[in-house]
């Protein structure tokens, strides 16, 4: 508890002094991962971002961490993962940028004592360019043997079977890209940004198991939804949440208190 | 205006849709630049992108712009000008990391037709790595003729003889690190985070005309505050906010109006 | 056909104008891209190497395409997928080399008026920083309208239901690292390559849905395999590599005929 | 010897195992570099890379080495040298990625305790970008005190008056590119892959003592054949395969065997 | 004083031998840097390299100091601080370029067990780049704790009010390109370098306190000089000169002797 | 002819109206290239940058060229060719950096409409980075068609023969580092700068025909002087002058004239 009888759990609203006692006492430190990428004509453009950001609020409602900004751009979204880059709006980085933004961030941390990192992520394609931004981090703090890094995708904290209970006829997180599982989260999160009368089904007129490059018109719909939308309700997305925090405060449970 | 009566500024908060007529109908983006970077016992590490992103809020709410994300990390502060980089919870980018952030924006920016592009500067040190930024954007871009890019720094915005009436005995932005002018902005824009019982006066023992690497200990003061504070209120970070936005209103006026 | 009678399909062995006539007659160059990876305790360290060569040296024995040499080195293994990068021999490629390394092939072969690429990769990491690598090597050579590139691994051509039919139990393409799927294709292969006696079965201790870095020794089968494994045959990796071929050779008439 | 009484040289061959137990018991590690070069009409584009493969496999049947896979690409040929980069067919890396590999593959195997390894270069363009990775290699790896590198170039290992000896007017190393060296060599090597038919002399209009960019018409021979071809013979070959094979085990004995 | 009984200041005119006994005894290394940039009509390209290079030569006639060769090329000028770089001969370094050839020079400084060094800036662009280039070499060599880096920009070590006294109306040396103060310093110190008879005043039409990029033409004035230029003297050059001479003395005595 | 009746040659010393005349005019830009390295006990450091410089310096006495500031480092002395890095005063480049500058000096030239430009280079070891610098300079500036660079060694314009009729004994310009042929240059050059009495004859006590990382000490003399030195004298350094003076004028001639 801090000064003004408020728990600060942003690391921007903290001060050093602050900061500097919380992470001595707590320890875990959350960077949410993100994207600025389409998201069909009826979620914004920054849902990976508000998405992980809010999970991120959320569980530091319930557990001590401090919480980094938000990255709020992202790798260059992919045909027939999450819907290619061509749409207006999309603002994304080279590979290379995001490997050293993570690396510089995780560097800083360490010099910093935090010693327990969690990289939330939310935008399929940052990926490996994660994990390679963590492992320099680490090369280039002379691998220090107490900091431990995870790296969670909040998509891959829920169970197949979990996502077919919540959502009848889920065709998997693959093909989720701006259809029921992001509009449900979104309706639960922020339903002020989500456009319902825009609400349409879509899909690439065929999904290879390959990738094309450049992506040709006949892989990425013209909304940029990838899968037919169903019923979607704020209640979905709420029990979707519920199962990532609860796994969110075991793994920290997990991987750092024992550490 | 869009679907819901409500205007948006934010890109992150924007559907492709709603971007694409917003840039081609208004065309002016903001990039806020901050900052995470020790402020003093009573300011929060956040406090440079803090007041870079409300100035761009309040810019927004009297023209229309977008607002894109805010870039939360700077260049490492340097001893002499705002601090140091030694104190808990200063998190700073490699300035070739920042370079290619800032290129990556800007080469995506214009590849979405922006082409009137401000970055609002909030962090003395992230200077001409921003210029850098920009230069290799409109390289990498082919440097079309039509796109313009200023970068604006708030603290140059007011001038000295503005200061001076707002704060008696002010000494100068360059002294001023978490000191009466962000003390004031932050009771103006966000005073729930100022600590205002930590408040306290301090200089370094020494201020050279040079720079000293590694920081020795007497360079930087104990608080990270680098100047004496002396009455500071909401009402004086009012005026300097107020002298900004018309600035700035004027700035796009005049810069990208006669386009 | 060349001038000894005998077909050339390996770069490697065309002399220049040999190339240049099969460039412009057939077009189609293929990359194999693998790893040098620890395999388990009874195959070689170059199996994803072998297994993409070997597949693109018959796919050219089907259909007219140059083969390049393969690239021989991957992204560091991460522990989950393919069983981490502490055991001997493996030799990985920071991510900025190898999007680098694939960068500058593209930007030759499009400067060798090739325009029908396909990257075939056999090594689960390398993942997007093949396509960072393509996507730059395109936008060096200014994105030519007529230049088309595929990314294909192997392991995503085979639907879920023809790996069920081939291997009973099948557990997923994810948990096959050193197991039945690969051991297969390599008794079908390279059988002399094999060490049978030593094939044992292994898993590792816990298998959470997120990433540990570095990777704890729980994580990490002692063996580097990730999976049972059951019996094994030749006949198996038979019918997966006939599986393979097939829809490399649709995927090149489909991708590239009608190009 | 391994498990199934071959002994295996090839890293890409050995298991995880294997690997360990030879590295611990011989220790030289032989790295194979050439490049994707037009070695005109009558030589394959593979040539110095097949050359320096060859050469390896040969020696390891002399002596216990394990043999890495080859690096396939080199640095850009250059008019005057080798004939230049504008013939079909040559693909080379620039000479930041091809520092960068050799930098990773040391940094790799000296964490893999590799301690004795030999760079066999066959390009000359590779020259001192092989020594920048190792330079950079071994400072990655903290310079550690008992690894040694040598960088090997098979056409340096042959005195002058040998060459002379084998080839009657023959005119130096510098101007042998496709020409009685590498043919005799290729005869030798793999007699399947010269087109005898195809050899003819050709050399540059001119061949002055500096370097022009980009290389003007008269300085590059049309064949890409850089001086005249006499009677050539794989017996020719024969007799360099056997001095550079004899110094490469002197070499070995001496460097490496009193290290 | 060495062999010739004439001291030697140069590294570049130093023996080896010279060159280590000189940094055990004395230690200090001192490294002006420049830039290659339109000075006007009347002042030459070199002039900010030209004014450290003697700056560093007269301090080393009354100190002992190793003086490196000049980095001659800079940051790129920006329109507002300096004049652009749109005028013909201005050459300069992309940022990075100017970060690592700083950073190479320090690692290697350290690794000669230099310890006492000094950049003695002349270009007011090259700024934080300085820094960077400073920290990294610092970093890269472990961060000894007995290395010291001075920055020293030589306009910087001059009071305003001393300014004033010796420029009657002098407006800030901010404004100060190619006017009142270079030219000054240039007839005192390479008078025949100074083209008297086209010396002329200018100044941009406007001047706003933020920048623009790309520069736009009535940012610039035609001729390259920033401001008017009064009455100039040899002799109003040599007392600047004199002040900074003094303050690089007194310099040297704080920051390094009391090491 | 410029202002003050004195022809210039130095671009340093040109102001933007001389450079830009003199380059529609004339053309040719010449930008010397050198080390900083050990030179034995009797040559400075500087001897590389030297060289290159009074060439430069005395060519532009007889025919017109701009002549660019010395680049003053070179790429890292490898033991067997000159020396070793390993003694006191030696600060060389990375070859990325070595590279990225040559690139931004092309670059920068060729937006100055430049387009005839030699690198005259005096350091063995610089040898390809320059080559690779020139390559990507050109390429980013889009391979202008007119534009042509000559990268010239001095010692490779001066014949064999002629160096044996000038040097009885002489045993190659190989082994030539801070013997015979420096010692000659440098006091015709700059007689004060040899300190003759410290000539000393030395060698390497072996000198394999390959190169071994790091050096160990039987590979560099521990003088740094590479050869025997027999009688030196400033006459013999005068006819090297005058021969590459020839050549180089020739060269312009050949390469620039016929443009």
């Amino acid at each position: 508890m801090f000064f003004d009888g408020r728990v600060r759990m942003n690391l921007h609203e903290m001060t050093w002094e602050e900061f500097e006692s919380f992470v001595k006492k707590y320890g875990v430190v959350v960077i949410p991962v993100g994207s600025t990428e389409q998201h069909g004509p009826h979620l914004p453009l920054g849902t990976d971002t508000i998405v992980v950001s809010e999970i991120a609020r959320k569980l530091a409602e319930k557990i001590d961490i401090v919480v980094m900004p938000s990255v709020a751009w992202g790798y260059k979204p992919q045909p027939g993962s999450s819907g290619g880059a061509l749409f207006p709006g999309t603002c994304s980085l080279d590979g290379a940028t995001l490997i050293e933004l993570v690396r510089d961030l995780l560097r800083e941390l360490i010099r910093n004592k935090a010693s327990k990192i969690i990289l939330l992520d939310g935008h399929y394609e940052n990926s490996l360019f994660l994990n390679e931004g963590v492992d320099l981090g680490l090369r280039d703090s002379g691998c220090p043997s107490d900091v431990k890094v995870v790296i969670a995708r909040w998509f891959d904290l829920v169970k197949p079977e979990e996502y077919e209970n919540i959502f009848s006829g889920f065709k998997g997180v693959g093909l989720e890209h701006a259809a029921n599982l992001e509009t449900a989260l979104m309706l639960e999160l922020r339903p002020e940004l989500v456009n319902i009368n825009k609400i349409r089904s879509d899909k690439p007129e065929r999904n290879p198991p390959y990738q094309v490059l450049p992506p040709t018109s006949n892989l990425i719909p013209k909304t940029g939804v990838l899968t037919e939308i169903g019923t979607v309700s704020a209640h979905q997305g709420a029990l979707i949440i519920q199962i990532i925090i609860e796994r969110l405060i075991n793994l920290i449970k997990q991987e750092f208190n024992s550490n």
